[in-house]
């Protein structure tokens, strides 16, 4: 997560995500929505894609995904759909939207409504990402 | 919607799309997860990149989206995030997932839990976008 928050940092928002295979990191992303003038471009969705582009196949079953803030409903499909088999967050959604608008669907009920499962571990360094939002929202950005 | 059915039919999969403005369209494209081993290569998230790239923003508001089938979670999220003013479809997910899995979260569940909006008007050439997926079903694809 240390690493997800560092990878935050690089951007201009408080997202940031890498993916991890046997405690080694693979890809990291952050938000690039401003700078690439592409709504898709979420954290997680370019860490997804970049790993797509690397591993030359859709099935990441066996990966782990670190982000800072819980997968909205367009993130968290797209993991499902690549067959991520883990989700490690800090921020909440709920937390989230207190800075940001946000869809409100978290990110356990998408996987509930899906044929296809992944484990949600939220909360990890919860404080530290919470403090990328705090930054972000003082920076006005 | 024509011109949506048109474009699944020059992939290999039931899901066409096409984004129009002034009843002109803008963008075509379907979906190619497959070639492109990318999970969120779905069509309406492929239309709506190429319409970013395009124009170099992100805000598609005033633009309409055709789809042959209901957009998922993710599709949904994205077009949302665009500002996408209307969304017409024509197979809905709950048709659609009985011939492939799908996530039971239906496009106007994730407008009513958004702070962005859009107009959804289901059924468009509903038969013949069922169509789509009956073939596909039969070329075991």
């Amino acid at each position: 997560m240390r690493a997800a928050i560092e990878q935050a940092r690089k951007g201009s928002t408080p997202f940031g995500c890498v993916i991890v295979k046997k405690d080694a990191v693979v890809v990291s992303a952050h938000n690039t929505v401003s700078q690439d003038q592409d709504v898709t471009a979420h954290a997680e969705i370019n860490a997804l894609r970049r790993l797509h582009a690397q591993k030359k196949k859709t099935d990441l079953s066996g990966y782990v995904l670190y982000t800072t803030c819980e997968p909205c409903p367009m993130c968290m499909a797209a993991i499902l759909y690549a067959g991520i088999s883990t989700v490690v967050y800090g921020a909440s959604i709920t937390q989230a939207k207190h800075y940001l608008p946000q869809i409100d669907i978290a990110s356990p009920e998408v996987v509930a409504r899906s044929p296809l499962k992944a484990l949600i571990i939220p909360g990890m360094l919860q404080a530290e990402c919470l403090t990328l939002f705090e930054e972000f929202s003082i920076s006005g950005k």
